[in-house]
């Protein structure tokens, strides 16, 4: 019985990104006590790479000078569907088709596992941990290399009837516009994020003829960060990028305010880095662009997760079920 | 005791309209046993519109050859809060201001009683009475002189954080577009609508040079139902008509199912009498408007209420609850 008094309980957050995975035991105040990670793309074998997680998971686990409980285990991971279980061919993975994550898990650890994709986690840790405790209507936009949303709404994470709500970084809003990834044209995220930046500073390039510190950068060295420091230091093109990127956030929001009429929107990622250049133009032009009633009433903020915050939105999924 | 065998358990449900009140007493079948009806623009006071109704009501019952037992109150209304009970600065109606009408009519009849506005009913409607039984995300397009939208997500209506979500009729899809009676310009019910049906008319009849028996009809005589019947009978303006303003419809759905992803997405009211010559086109902007992973899983349906549906939807806030 006195070992039982120096158990920890903990959740498992594992966040599945492109590149890296990250998992870490979450406790139930939101600290992280212990992580790790893995990069994604080593094995093409999905067995082998939740072999070699696992392994990490255990030795990791092994290392704390005292004993922890895993409650549960709570997966972020690109098309994820809540509902089944799997990854559904995820553009960004190597394991294509249908992968039975949750499955495949369980034989490893046999306690509750919960997926879903990076967005959602990302608004179940703004409810959780974050700035949206008492919040039961909010929107959490992740803002990275494409554009995630994560939608809360009567007092849970939206899934939809198949799972997969939520991807505002998919709604068309320029009729034959920039080409998408998704095979479409026009996609709010190719305007709106990391990517979407780099493309709008070379569109501005193109259009205007006064000097800019971006114009010495190739395309492929430009980063949305580069972008956010000339802007700061006074560069014109610069500038005009954020407040176009951030016009085009602020309009499509006061759009998806209409359907779901959140009580704030929580900005997220790396773009968010950027700070007022880009809050203030999308506070700006939501409000410019609201129905009246809506008008006033709806706050644009930066998450309240700060460090390994996409871990902490995946152990939130499990901590949300206790 | 013999008496209670006799009582019949109803809800009252009233449907409040710009231009009549209607109510109807709903068994727990969704049967109309008894209704009336009232005009609600004929009182200033919102206190004299209250009298005659519940005037109206309790003679209706009076009439009916066995005893009733109202079990709640459920009313739909323009700009109705779920959450406050009020109804908020309705453009249509003559009462202005804030509206306590829930407080008002539990001063007449002390029961449980529930308001929304319409489009919100007509959801509840399908999930108790109609086609969306088994249904848990799904939402209903209204369409009469506006636009309205009633979104069902996570088994429940969305009524956002303020009561006011479900707006799709005033998304911005065109920018500088066509006036509308908020204020801005280029919302969605400006071209979707009765109303926009016209507006697209006399649009197309500027375009074109060739015949239509619509260049004889005065704006103000013109309604969506001549339009439909003209299309039926092979008007080239007519049935552009019909086809730009599908379109415009699927398109935008094609957005809104990118934030909630239903299962189904109902079309309801008087313009849905246009049958396939409406449906179709939506149903295929639709689904070439579709990011992949909702390709082929999206139903658009007429509704399933039939008569009275309206007033039925009304009655199904009060049946949900019980």
């Amino acid at each position: 019985m006195i070992k039982n008094i120096r158990m920890k309980e903990v959740a498992l957050g594992i966040d599945i990104g492109g590149t890296n995975t990250v998992f870490g035991f979450i406790d139930k105040e939101g600290i992280c006590i212990a992580e790790g990670t893995l990069p994604t793309q080593k094995h093409a074998d999905v067995n082998d790479y939740i072999d070699e997680l696992f392994g990490l998971i255990h030795s990791v686990k092994h290392d704390l000078p005292y004993e922890i409980e895993i409650k549960g285990i709570g997966i972020g991971a690109p098309n994820a569907s809540y509902y089944t279980g799997t990854i559904e061919d995820a553009a960004n993975l190597r394991w294509k088709g249908s992968i039975p994550l949750v499955d495949l898990i369980k034989q490893r650890l046999d306690v509750p596992v919960y997926i879903t994709n990076d967005a959602n986690a990302a608004a179940m840790g703004e409810k959780v941990f974050g700035s949206a405790r008492d919040m039961n209507h909010f929107m959490v936009i992740t803002l990275g290399t494409g554009l995630g949303s994560g939608i809360f709404a009567n007092g849970d994470v939206l899934h939809g009837h198949d799972g997969f709500a939520g991807e505002v970084g998919h709604m068309i809003v320029r009729k034959s516009g920039r080409e998408c990834g998704c095979g479409r044209k026009g996609c709010l995220e190719t305007y709106v994020s990391a990517t979407g930046v780099k493309r709008s500073v070379y569109k501005l390039l193109a259009r205007h003829n006064g000097d800019s510190e971006l114009r010495d950068v190739p395309f492929n060295q430009l980063t949305a960060k580069m972008v956010a420091e000339a802007a700061n230091r006074g560069d014109s093109v610069a500038k005009e990028t954020f407040t176009y990127t951030a016009t085009i956030l602020g309009e499509v929001l006061a759009n998806v305010v209409a359907v779901t009429s959140p009580e704030a929107i929580f900005l997220f990622g790396g773009l968010t880095k950027a700070g007022d250049i880009l809050f203030e133009p999308v506070r700006e032009t939501l409000e410019k662009n609201l129905l009246s009633i809506y008008k006033n009433k709806i706050r644009v903020l930066p998450s309240g997760l700060s460090d390994n915050a996409a871990v902490l939105g995946c152990a939130a999924l499990v901590w949300n079920k206790m």
